[in-house]
C-alpha cells in the first residue's frame, strides 16, 4: 500500500510531495528532543487549502494517517511523524491575507511566523497578541494548533482569547468555516475554541481569523529584582499579582537558571543561590506602576534595579531569553510546562525543591510568574529521558494537580504527556473527550496517537 | 409513564418537587415572549449537586426531557419547558462558595444572580466583567449557558473569556470537572469553551469557577452625542472605533427607540430622525480619552454633552436602559440579537431601514455600537409573532451574515432561531454539532428541541 498512497499523491499534488531523506528525516521530530520511530512516507509541502483537501481525501481513501505540522518548533511531540504516516506541511501557506484595523482582526492563511505577522500587522497600529517565546520560528497555525501561550498573558491573554474563527478540514476532505468576524457571537456550539490547542487531531487549520489588539501606547519600564533564593522570590511575585497592578511581563528565574545565563553571556556570577524576576509594565501609567511594583519588591526583600530605558530593558529581558540556549549548554533538556493558580506559585517551587531531593535531580525552574505557569527544565545526558526524570516529572505533574493546576499550561499533551492526560481529566471527560474527537475523524486518519494515545 | 416520573423524583428530592399550578406555568416561558406548547411534569427546585444528578438518574431511566433553568430571564426560549419534561431549576444553589483575589478568581453555584454576585465582589476589590442588561435578575448559571454579553464586552470581554471551569453533570448523572484553576491550561480539548454557550444541551452546569478582574481604578466619564440620522450615529462609532480609543461603553440608540425612552421617562422629545450614542470610558486616562472621543464624534457631526460628574453619567446612561420598558409602551416586542464586524454597522443599519421600507414595519433598534452587536425590536400586538415579522427578521439574519456577522450576539439560538441555525453553520458543521452534542447526551434528555431543533 505505501508505493500507492506516494503514488496517489504525486497523481494529485506533483513535486509538492517530497520523499528525499532529508525531508522525512526532518518531519520525525519537532523541538522536543523526541522523534518518531521510522520516517513518514512523504512529506506534503501544501500550497492551498485544495492541496490539504487532496491529501486528506488520499488519506480517509487510504486509512493513512495524517500529521500536520507548521514549523516544528513544538515541544510536546505533537508534530512529529513517524512510519506509514504523511507529514502535512502548512508551513508554505504563509500569506497575511487582509488586515482590518478598525474591526481589529486579520485573516491569515496557517504558516505565516507569528513574528512576521506582527510586523506586518505594526505598521496598521495594531499586533496579535499571543507571543510564545518561539515567535520568530513558530507558526501561527501551530500557536493555534497548541493553545500557545507566552510571556504576556495575564495582561493580553492566550491564544484562545486571540481567535475569532477558524477554517478546518476535516479528515474526509472537507471543508467547515467555524467562527465568525464580529466581536461577540454564540450561535451553535463554540467549535472555534474547541480547535483552538486541539493539536491536529481535530482537523487541520487552513486559515484563521485572529482577533487583533491596538499597538500599547505609553512607555514600557523593565525592572529586575534579585532574592536570595527561589521561594522569596516566588512569594513576591505573588505580591505583585496580589497588589492589584497587572504588569505586561513577570519572569522568574531560580539560581540554576539564572547562573546559567550569565555564564552564556559571560556575565558576572549571581550570589549564590539568588533568584531573580524581571518584569516590565507598559501602557499609560507604566512608570507609576513600575514604581509602586518595586515598592512591592522591596518589601518582600528583592534587591531591584530599574531600566533607564528601552535599551537597557531589552538588555534585562535578554537575559530571561538566553534560557535555552543556557540550558543546552548544560546537556539534553525536557522542557516542562505546568501550570498553577499564582497564589500558589511558592508551594510549586516547593514541591521541584522537593522532587529535586528525592530524585537526586536539579531540576532549572523558570516560571511565567505572572500567570503561574512554570518551566521546570529536566536536564540529562545523552538523547533518550532516563526513567528517573520521567519518575520525576509525574511527581511533578501530580503536585502541579494538586495545587489545582494543570499538566500542561501553553506547550500541549502531544506525545510526551499523553499517558498523563486521565490523571488530569478522570476517566469519563477523557472518554469523552475522546469519542468527541472521533466524531470528527471517525477513521482515526488525523495525528493518531497523540494527545489519547489511541 | 408520567406520574411515574414525578413519584420518582419525590421520593429521591421531597418537596423540591413542585408541581403547583403557577410554578408549572412559569416554567413554559422565560423572557423571549414565546412559551413551551403544555406545562411541564414538574419543577425541580435543586438545592445541591447530589439533587441535579438524582434528576438525571431519574431523566435518564424514564427517558424523560430535562430543561434546566436559571431565572427564566433568557431571551431566546432557551429554558422553556413543555410538556412531559422536567424543569431543573439551579435558582436556589447561589452561593458564592469562594473568592481569592490573590489569583483574580472566584467559584460560585449557577445560581448566583449576576449583581448580587459582583455586590459580594467588591469589597475584595474585584469583579466579574460580564455585565448582560439583565444582570439583576440573570444568573450567573444563565450567563453562561448562553454565553451572555453585555455592555462592556469589546473592552472587558464576554462570558467565555471570563471562566476557567466548570462542573458539568451530563446527562445520565455523571459529574464531570471541566477547566482548572490556573490562568493558562491546554490539557486535551478546552470543554469549558465548548459548554460556554451550549443552552443546556450538553449538560447541566453546577458549579463554575470564574475569571476575575481588578475593579478598574480612576474616573469614568460619560458623553452623549446626537446625529441627525442612524446612519451618521453608526459612523461615528466605527469611527470612535477606528480612531484606537477603547470606550467601556459605546452604546447607539435610534431615532424610534430614542424618542420612546423620551416619552416614557417624560423627557422633552429629541428632533425628528435624531439617533444618540451614549459612550464611558473609564481607568486611568478616562478624561483623557473622552476628550478625544468627543472630537471624533464632532467631527462626525455630533452634538456632544459631557457629564459633569458620575450622578449625571448615570442619568445619560438611564436612558439607554429604559429601552426595554419603553418597548413595551409600544407593544409586544420581539428583540433581535445579530452581530457584525464595527466597522459594518452602517451597512446594517442601511439594510434594516431596507427591510422596514420592504415589509412596511418600523423596528426600532438600539446597538452595543463599541462590537457590533444590535438588537433590532420588533413590535407588533398580541402575543403570538406574526408571520411577517418572521420574514423580516429572516431577511435581517441574512442581512448581517452577508455582512460577516452572525445570528446572535448574546441571546442564544433557543428555540427562536434554530431554524436558521443551518443556514450559518453549513450543513455539514451543523451535523457535526449535533453529533457532537449526542456524545454528551446520546439518548436526547437534555433540552430537547432546542438550538438543532432535535
Amino acid at each position: 500500500m505505501t508505493p500507492d498512497v506516494v503514488a496517489l499523491l504525486r497523481a494529485e499534488l506533483g513535486d509538492r510531495v517530497d520523499t528525499s531523506p532529508a525531508a522525512l528525516e526532518s518531519a520525525r521530530a519537532d523541538k522536543s528532543g523526541h522523534a518518531s520511530a521510522g520516517s513518514p512516507l512523504a512529506v506534503v509541502h501544501a500550497a492551498s487549502v485544495d492541496d490539504v483537501r487532496a491529501v486528506l481525501r488520499i488519506a480517509t481513501a487510504t486509512r493513512t494517517p495524517v500529521v500536520p505540522r507548521g514549523a516544528g518548533t513544538g515541544l510536546a511531540g505533537g508534530a512529529n511523524t513517524g512510519r506509514g504516516e504523511i507529514s502535512l506541511s502548512l508551513r508554505g501557506m504563509d500569506r497575511l491575507v487582509e488586515v482590518r484595523p478598525d474591526d481589529l482582526l486579520a485573516v491569515v492563511e496557517p504558516g505565516i511566523l507569528n513574528a512576521e505577522l506582527n510586523a506586518l500587522l505594526e505598521p496598521h497600529g495594531v499586533w496579535w497578541a499571543p507571543d510564545p517565546a518561539s515567535r520568530a520560528i513558530s507558526t501561527v497555525g501551530g500557536n493555534i494548533a497548541t493553545g500557545a501561550g507566552g510571556l504576556l498573558c495575564a495582561k493580553y491573554g492566550v491564544v484562545r482569547d486571540a481567535v475569532l474563527g477558524v477554517d478546518l478540514v476535516l479528515a474526509d476532505g472537507r471543508l467547515l468555516h467555524l467562527g465568525h468576524r464580529s466581536v461577540k457571537g454564540v450561535t451553535g456550539l463554540d467549535l472555534t475554541s474547541l480547535v483552538i490547542g486541539s493539536e491536529g487531531i481535530l482537523g487541520v487549520v487552513v486559515g484563521a481569523t485572529l482577533k487583533l489588539r491596538r499597538l500599547v501606547a505609553g512607555e514600557r519600564v523593565t525592572l529586575t529584582a534579585l532574592f536570595d533564593d527561589v521561594r522569596t522570590a516566588a512569594v513576591a511575585s505573588a505580591a505583585v499579582t496580589a497588589s492589584g497592578i497587572q504588569p505586561a511581563i513577570m519572569e522568574l528565574m531560580d539560581a540554576t537558571s539564572l547562573a546559567a545565563v550569565h555564564r552564556l553571556l559571560s556575565m558576572p556570577a549571581p550570589p549564590a543561590g539568588a533568584a531573580q524576576l524581571t518584569i516590565q509594565t507598559d501602557g499609560p501609567v507604566a512608570a507609576d506602576e513600575a514604581r509602586a511594583i518595586a515598592e512591592v519588591l522591596r518589601g518582600a526583600g528583592g534587591q531591584v534595579a530599574v531600566a533607564v530605558d528601552d535599551a537597557e530593558g531589552e538588555t534585562l529581558l535578554a537575559v530571561r531569553r538566553a534560557l535555552h540556549p543556557a540550558m543546552e549548554t548544560l546537556g539534553t533538556t525536557l522542557i516542562e510546562d505546568v501550570s498553577v493558580p499564582r497564589s500558589a506559585l511558592p508551594a510549586m517551587f516547593d514541591a521541584i525543591a522537593r522532587i529535586e531531593r528525592r530524585f537526586g535531580l536539579n531540576i532549572p525552574t523558570v516560571a511565567h510568574a505572572g500567570d503561574g505557569n512554570l518551566h521546570p527544565n529536566f536536564v540529562f545526558d545523552g538523547p533518550d529521558v532516563p526513567a528517573v526524570v520521567w519518575d520525576a516529572a509525574e511527581e511533578l505533574f501530580r503536585a502541579a494537580l494538586d495545587l489545582g493546576g494543570t499538566l500542561t499550561g501553553e506547550h500541549g499533551v502531544g506525545v510526551l504527556k499523553r499517558r498523563w492526560l486521565a490523571d488530569e481529566l478522570g476517566d469519563d471527560q477523557w472518554r469523552l473527550q475522546r469519542d468527541i474527537a472521533r466524531v470528527f475523524d471517525p477513521l482515526g486518519i488525523l495525528n493518531p496517537g497523540k494527545v489519547f494515545a489511541i
